[in-house]
């Protein structure tokens, strides 16, 4: 069972701006990625292709300590910290040895795709077997 | 019938970059602005909640002539130039008076989806009938 | 003196994800979009061109009712809701009518630019002369 | 002296749009990133943290030959097309094993900032020193 995960990443240029740091709205795209790599190590796909659960974010948040710059290299560690019938809750920190960049946090909610619309959902059951919350 | 579209847009902070100007992928994104305006202007969404016709796009050019930077106005002026039974060309210009910013291209093929896939079609007759070249 | 600004805004093609809808890391660029609209009202640019004071991020947050589809209208209203000496804290609600898609908050800190560094910093008086906290 | 590089990329969940496939914008990313890549493989940085040089984009052309999905991994290699006193142009190609995603095209010139602006100048010889035309 996967509780956590450790994502190496640079920063791209891209995703800098013209305060020349990294923007904001950067940091919760790194932490989405982090998830999405502890899925696959998982042996999951969070957006299968043919598959009609979905994961929309009911909230998300971030604390910023430090900025991060054009080709910086930082670590995303993501850690499951609630799972409940319905959602999971990841928290993130963002750092380089003993620099703390941003610490975060996400809860996605599980739901059905019918008619185009979403439908809250309760995770499936194979699913929430491959997940546990991170200790410590 | 339509066949061109000004839009009037204003530099975002987070499409600048730490050379403190636009970066150029955001050129194109503000060209496809343009031409969702241009369809809307038509009566016509490019991409409808529950369509299976999709435009994915064949090739796409800019050359860039001036940098754009933070809060700073501009036109973007989109015209068909060209268009065939699959595909629709559109070349675009970015500009504020006399200043020229860039000039673009796109062209977008039509497609239908069908199982997850896309697959190169005739663009249909109501769709046809709303567009027209450009003169001059 | 300012408090509060609302913006129309429309929901863009790249702004829209595999599962249909916005990208949640876009909610905290649109909120963004409307504090520096708000800014511009006041009659200032939150990174002039030659400035030396930027605004880097201390916390931004969403909570997420219903997903944003492609070219959905919506408002994004922003209020301040705290000034201190060194920071500004705005809240924002993203809705159209009765239906609210999601409501945010960021801690923005005024900080000064020296030798390509951040130094947190008080909010220069004249700034803070044109800014109120909003009532009710 | 550095002519090529082929970098290794998996499509993020934010990098794909409504349609199901990759914002066309993004291929004009993953190109940079892999020429990012290629200065740093030369030992060099295309935006060192106090250099005075830019690279603004001169040029940039991308052909799609299939869409790229959520979670795919995909091959970028870059080439050094043509390097004149004041610009490289580099051509590039995304694939997997034997299919081809696109094949792109930037051209970039050197400029030097000065006040704020930018102007046109001659490559450095020691960055000159570091690149030659990629063969056959």
């Amino acid at each position: 069972m996967i509780s956590q995960h450790r994502l190496r990443r640079r920063v791209q240029f891209y995703e800098t701006d013209t305060a020349g740091v990294v923007h904001f709205s950067w940091y919760f795209r790194y932490m989405e990625e982090a998830e999405h790599a502890l899925w696959r190590e998982a042996g999951l796909s969070i957006h299968p292709p043919h598959g009609d659960i979905v994961w929309p974010r009911v909230s998300a948040s971030f604390d910023f300590q430090r900025p991060l710059r054009f080709e910086q290299e930082f670590d995303v560690v993501i850690r499951i910290a609630e799972i409940t019938a319905r959602t999971i809750r990841y928290t993130s920190t963002l750092s380089d040895g003993d620099t703390i960049f941003a610490t975060g946090s996400i809860t996605a909610a599980c739901a059905q795709k019918a008619d185009g619309r979403m439908k809250a959902a309760d995770i499936p059951p194979d699913i929430l077997a491959c997940f546990e919350v991170a200790r410590g």
